[in-house]
C-alpha cells in the first residue's frame, strides 16, 4: 500500500516549481496537514459556480470536483467538471496527453489551470487545463450512475447514498437548502422568534394513534420498567404547536422549523414518516385572514426568493422532470393573484354540486377526502384556495369556537393546493379559558392538559397559528409527483435506508 | 358565559369613533373575523421594540403585550409593557382613572395612545394612553412569576410553559434565535449547502450503546415483529456526519443543524438526552487546520453577530446571570486572539507534569477525563484549546490515520473551551479505501457499510467535518452554568415535561 497520497495520479503538462512543491507536500499527509495554507500552491481555489461567474484572468486558478463528462478529441480533451455548487459544470479544455485510465465519469478531479474566453455562447469561461490530478477514481463498472443518463428519479431512489450526484437530485437538494433559508429569513424578517420546539414530547396529542414511541435500546423489552428512561411513555412529536403557543405567550411571533413524525401505515406520495414542517402562532390576533395573510405572504415570499436565487435548479425541475403540470406557468400566475377563499359550507355546496360522482358522497359534517380537494382546487380554476370554518366535531380541541351555533364551527383553515391537496392547515386556537376547559373536561382530557389550561389563566390572548408541509411545499413548486424524492433520506413503512 | 369578546374589559379615557368602531366589531367575533385590518381602526400597530426605537409623533399607536410593572400614583399610573421583541419594556403613562381589577402584573394588554418623548433618559419616547384594553387577565394568586422578581434559573425550571416570560429565559431564548440565524448564515455565506440529515436512522452508529430506539406505539409489545415499521431496528440520530459525507460527495461543502440524542443516564449540567448540533463535512480537504479553521471563523463570526444584535439580552448574562464568570471579558480578549492548538501528545506531558493531583492518572493511549481537559484549558489560559492527534484505538472507524506508527494516532480534533470542556470535535475521515475497508472488518461492521464504503469507491476526496454542541456553545458565550437553561424544553433522565 502506497503511503498518504501515493494512490493518487498527478497529471501535468508543464510543473511549475510551485505545483511541484505542493505536489511534494501533498505526498506525505503529516507535513500536508500542518503547513498553513498561505504556503502551499498560490493558485486561487475557486468553486465551480464562481469559476463560471468569473472572467477570463491572467492568474492561475484550481478547481476541484468530479467528472460529469469526458470527450477526447484528436487535438483536445474535454471535461466537464462539477462540485455541487451549481447545476452548471465548468468546461476544461485539456491537452490529450492528460488523458489516463483513471479518468472517468465519476472521478474526483483537481484542476489547475487558466480561466480563458470560451468559444461557446452557453458559457462565459472555460479552465484551460496545465495539469489534472485525479483525486479518487471511479469504479465505472459498478458504479450505478452513467454519463448522459436521465434515469427517472424513481430509479435512482434506489441508491440513497449516490442519488445525490445527479442532476435531478443535485438541483432539488440545492433548492431545499435556498427554500430553508428564504423560510428562516421571511419569519426573522418580521420579527419571529425561532423556537425549537421538542422532538421527544410526553405529549400523545389528541391521542391520534399514529405515533412513534421512544424507548432506551438497551432495556430489557419484557420489563415493566421500560419507560423509565424519562418516568412515562415518550413520543415522537406530531407539530410543535402546543410548545409554540406557550412561546407565543411570551415572544408574541414565534416559528419553528423542524422535523414531525406519523406512523401511518401508508405508502402514498403524499406522506412520509419523517417530514418537515414550518409552524407559526401570532398572539393578538382574532382574526383567521390575519393567519392566512401570513401562509400566503410566507408561501410567495419564499417561493419568488427561490426562484431568483436558482433559476437554473427550478428550470430542470419545470422543463425538464415534471414538464406536463406546467407548474411554471401556474405559480407566475398564482404569485400575481390573492388566493381564493371559500367557507366549508361553501365548499359542501359546491362538491353536492358537482356533475362528478365521488367515492365519499359530501356531507355537511364529513371531512373533505382527497377527491374532493382535488374538485375544489380545480373548480376554483387550479388556484391555491384556503376553506375556512370547518365543523366543530371535525377540528381537534384547540380549534376555536366561532360560535355560530351550539358547536358548529371552529375558526380553521386549510390551504388546498392542484396536485398535492392540503398544504397546510391552521386556526384560530380557543383562548377562553370555560370554552377551552369544558371541551377538554368532555373529552377526559382536562388532567393531562393542565399547563395548556394555565395558558388561558395568566394573560391569555387571542391567537392562532398554521403549520405548513415543507416536502409538500417542494412538491408544489417544483411539480414532483412523489414526496420520497424531495428529501434527502426517506423514511416510510418497510424503509429507513442509512 | 358572555360571547366572543365579551370578557374584555375596555377601559378608555377618549373614545374615539374609529376606536369604538373596533371595539364594538372586536365583541363579535364572526363579523371582527372576516374584517381585513384596512377596515378597523388606522392605529398603526407597533411591536414594542419598534415603539422604543421610534421618535416623538402625531399619530395613534396600538401596542400590545403583558405587564411587566404596574405603579399608581395619585396623579398618574405607570405601567410597563413587555411583548417579547425585546427585553425593555414600554413605559405607559395614563390617567389613574383607567386602573382596574383585571390591571395586574402579567395581565395581557391592548393600549392605544401617542409616543411622546420621555423625560427619563433611559428611554427615548413613553406611551401617553388614551386608552387600555385588558385582553386577559392574569390570577396573581396563583401565577408562579412575580412581578421584580429576580429567581434563580433553577428556580422557574419547574414552570416549563412559563419560564418564558421571565427576563432571563426571554433573552436566552432571543440570543437562540439570533445565534441560529447567525450560524446559518455562516454557512451559506460561505457556500454551503444546507442538509436535514435524517433524525430516524438504522445507523447504529459505533454499536454505543445510548441510543434512542423508535417503535410505533400502537404494537403489541410481545410480538417479536414489534420492529416492522421500517422493517428492522430504527434509532434516534446521535449524529448527522455519515450521512453528510454522502452529501459532501455531491456538494463539496455541506452543513446540518438539528436535534441529536442520547440515552445516557447522565444528570450532568452538561448533557441532555436531546440537544442540537450543528455538523459540517468539507470535500478536498486534506489538512486538519482547514477544519480547525472553519470551527474557529463558525464561532468568531456567530459569537461577533449575536453580541451586536442582541447587546442587552447579552449583557442581561453577563452582568447579572454570571457576573462572577466575567464571560465578557473573556470572551472579547478571545475574539481577539487566534485559538490555542496543542497536541494530545503535548497534552498528555503537560498534564503528567502538573503538579495537580489527578483522580485519573494522565497517560498516553487513555481518554481525556473532564478534569483534565479543564486543567488543560487553564494550562492554556482560560482560552479555546484545539487538541489534535489523538491515539487511534481512542477513535471511531471512520477518523483517518496519521500513519505516525502502526495504527499510532488519528486526524481527530477536540475543540475545548472554559468553563465547559468539550464543545466541538471534528476529524479528517478515512478517505482511503483499503484502510477503511480492513478497519471496518476488523470490527465486523464491513458488511453493515457496505454503502459508507462505497463513497470510497466512487470518487473518493479526502474530506472532514465537525459537529459543534449547539447549547454547550450557548452555554459557554453566556457563562450559563446548566445545559437545562439554554433550551426550550429539556429533556433528560426521569424529565420530559410537556
Amino acid at each position: 500500500m502506497l503511503g498518504a497520497r501515493g494512490g493518487w495520479r498527478v497529471l501535468r503538462r508543464c510543473p511549475s516549481s510551485i505545483f511541484s512543491s505542493s505536489s511534494s507536500s501533498s505526498s506525505s499527509s503529516s507535513s500536508s496537514s500542518s503547513l498553513p495554507r498561505e504556503q502551499r500552491a498560490p493558485a486561487a481555489r475557486l468553486r465551480v459556480r464562481q469559476a463560471l461567474g468569473a472572467r477570463e484572468a491572467a492568474g492561475e486558478v484550481q478547481v476541484q470536483g468530479w467528472v460529469r463528462s469526458i470527450r477526447a478529441q484528436k487535438e483536445v480533451l474535454f471535461l466537464h467538471i462539477n462540485d455541487g455548487s451549481s447545476l452548471e459544470s465548468l468546461q476544461v479544455v485539456a491537452d490529450p496527453s492528460m488523458e489516463s485510465r483513471d479518468l472517468s465519469f465519476g472521478s474526483a478531479v483537481e484542476v489547475r489551470g487558466k480561466l480563458v474566453k470560451s468559444p461557446h455562447k452557453m458559457q462565459n469561461v472555460e479552465l484551460k487545463a496545465e495539469s489534472i490530478r485525479v483525486v479518487g477514481p471511479c469504479d465505472a463498472l459498478s458504479f450505478p450512475l452513467k454519463a448522459k443518463d436521465r434515469r427517472p428519479l424513481e430509479d435512482i431512489r434506489q441508491f440513497p447514498h449516490l442519488r445525490c450526484r445527479s442532476n435531478a437530485l443535485g438541483a432539488l437538494l440545492r433548492i431545499r437548502s435556498e427554500a430553508t433559508a428564504a423560510i428562516h429569513s421571511f419569519f426573522q424578517d418580521n420579527g419571529y422568534v425561532h423556537i425549537h420546539t421538542p422532538i421527544i414530547t410526553s405529549n400523545d396529542c389528541e391521542g391520534a394513534g399514529e405515533l412513534f414511541q421512544v424507548e432506551t435500546s438497551n432495556e430489557t423489552r419484557e420489563s415493566a420498567e421500560k419507560n423509565h428512561f424519562f418516568n412515562g411513555p415518550a413520543f415522537l412529536t406530531v407539530s410543535g404547536q402546543l410548545h409554540l403557543e406557550v412561546m407565543a405567550g411570551a415572544f408574541t411571533h414565534v416559528f419553528t422549523f423542524g422535523p414531525t413524525f406519523r406512523a401511518e401505515n401508508s405508502q402514498s406520495r403524499r406522506h412520509l414518516a419523517e417530514f418537515y414542517m414550518v409552524e407559526a402562532e401570532l398572539s393578538f390576533t382574532e382574526s383567521l385572514q390575519d393567519i392566512m395573510q401570513v401562509m400566503e405572504d410566507l408561501f410567495k415570499t419564499a417561493t419568488s426568493t427561490v426562484f431568483s436565487r436558482c433559476p437554473r435548479d427550478v428550470e430542470l425541475f419545470h422543463k425538464y422532470v415534471a414538464p406536463a403540470q406546467k407548474t411554471k406557468g401556474r405559480l407566475d400566475q398564482m404569485l400575481k393573484n390573492r388566493f381564493v377563499t371559500i367557507s366549508y359550507n361553501e365548499a359542501v355546496e359546491i362538491l353536492k354540486q358537482a356533475s362528478q360522482t365521488f367515492a365519499f358522497k359530501p356531507e355537511w359534517g364529513c371531512d373533505l377526502q382527497t377527491e374532493h380537494e382535488k374538485y375544489l382546487v380545480q373548480h376554483c380554476g387550479e388556484v391555491p384556495v384556503f376553506v375556512v370554518n370547518y365543523p366543530y366535531d371535525l377540528k381537534p380541541f384547540y380549534m376555536r369556537d366561532n360560535e355560530d351555533g351550539p358547536q358548529r364551527t371552529v375558526a380553521a383553515v386549510d390551504l388546498l393546493v392542484p396536485g398535492i391537496g392540503e398544504l397546510c392547515g391552521g386556526s384560530l386556537r380557543e383562548e377562553r379559558l370555560p370554552f377551552l376547559e369544558s371541551r377538554l373536561q368532555r373529552l377526559g382530557l382536562a388532567d393531562a392538559y393542565q399547563w395548556y389550561l394555565d395558558l388561558r389563566k395568566f394573560g391569555s390572548v387571542p391567537h392562532g397559528g398554521f403549520g405548513m408541509g415543507f416536502e409538500r411545499y417542494l412538491q408544489y413548486i417544483l411539480g414532483v409527483d412523489n414526496i420520497k424524492d424531495v428529501i434527502p433520506f426517506p423514511r416510510f413503512p418497510h424503509s429507513c435506508l442509512l
